[in-house]
């Protein structure tokens, strides 16, 4: 049933959750769906449609309960149980990452880094150890991960996806500007891919330039 | 009327231009909408009616001609004109997206970067200069920027958010692990946070594992 949930909706949630914890760092109890669409930029019906596809948690001139809510989302994103995660690549965004993610926040655990630079091999990063990518499948082996965060050149992607899939990681969460397309490899893969980002701002900003022309103009 | 667009369309444009240029890379000229849903784990339906929200390039038959609709793409993006970035925060993601992203592919020029720590001011980032923030007003006064790149820590974003906005820099991207909510300045924002991508990779290896088990029983 949840698996038919559009993924827009999906995509929204984990901005839902941030928004209820932090108006719970504020202190509050309750929100409702007009404060919460503000937050993020949407609509009060949109809050309200999306909230209700996994049930009512809110109620008419009271709004939601944010522990509670809060506490769903987290229950139907999956985060509220422990997930261990490997990282392959400690150059440039793998290494920052570790540095200053807050993973443990949300119950995940970074047992173990990969690269292989050998000037990097034996050090830690932010307590996590790096070992040589030729000692992947044995320390996998011994200490299963459930993700697989691939910061590796474009190049070497596909090659570490294969040996993820060949010792049973079952998703990956892939930095390496190369989507994924595994076929044939039954895993679960997020791409994230940093110029999208630039792209869809830099047409809000051109798109901001032509409606704001004409008033200035007046 | 393109400021109409929704959302979701606009964000899949960028996925659109890179499955378009990658094909072009791979050496082809044309490609089916059938084909392009396939790249983008989507439906061949989804895309032709994302992409004729600009008008249609495509021929019934005969595909889309890559060249054409790539153009297109990144005309409607706005990418395909220069646009000057400044990067604020040159610690951990400012400075492995400066090292390792290709921006001049697509026409955008790091100009500046700025930090508070006395060890980075002075020195150059893949050819980079690197201000002190206290220059920042003189820096971007001398050469304006359209987009600014918050690589701050959550605590710091707002206040360099104003900065940005006194400086007049119209466009904020925005790593700094607080969604920026600027009501009163008037500047486009595009909020880039990693737990997002994480967790909605959580929810569909959850996902993946309610639907797999009772195939795994049988």
């Amino acid at each position: 049933m949840i698996g038919s949930v559009s993924p827009n909706v999906i995509n929204r949630m984990p901005k839902y959750l941030r928004c209820l914890r932090a108006a719970q760092e504020r202190g509050e109890k309750r929100i409702s769906s007009a404060q919460i669409a503000a937050a993020l930029g949407t609509t009060a019906s949109q809050v309200r449609q999306d909230l209700t596809v996994f049930g009512s948690y809110g109620s008419q001139g009271y709004g939601y309960n944010i522990a509670l809510l809060a506490g769903e989302i987290e229950r139907i994103l999956g985060i509220d149980a422990p997930h261990e995660i490997a990282v392959v690549g400690v150059g440039g965004i793998g290494r920052a990452l570790l540095e200053h993610m807050d993973f443990k926040r949300y119950h995940y655990h970074v047992t173990a880094a990969f690269d292989v630079n050998p000037a990097l091999v034996g050090t830690t990063v932010n307590g996590v150890p790096v070992y040589h990518m030729q000692d992947f499948a044995r320390v996998i082996g011994e200490n299963p991960v459930d993700i697989c965060m691939l910061t590796v050149p474009k190049s070497a992607a596909m090659e570490v996806a294969r040996q993820a899939y060949a010792c049973h990681v079952p998703a990956l969460w892939n930095f390496s500007d190369e989507d994924l397309k595994l076929s044939g490899l039954d895993m679960v893969v997020q791409n994230v891919n940093f110029l999208d980002s630039l792209f869809t701002l830099t047409y809000y900003l051109e798109d901001s330039k032509i409606t704001m022309t004409p008033a200035a103009n007046q």
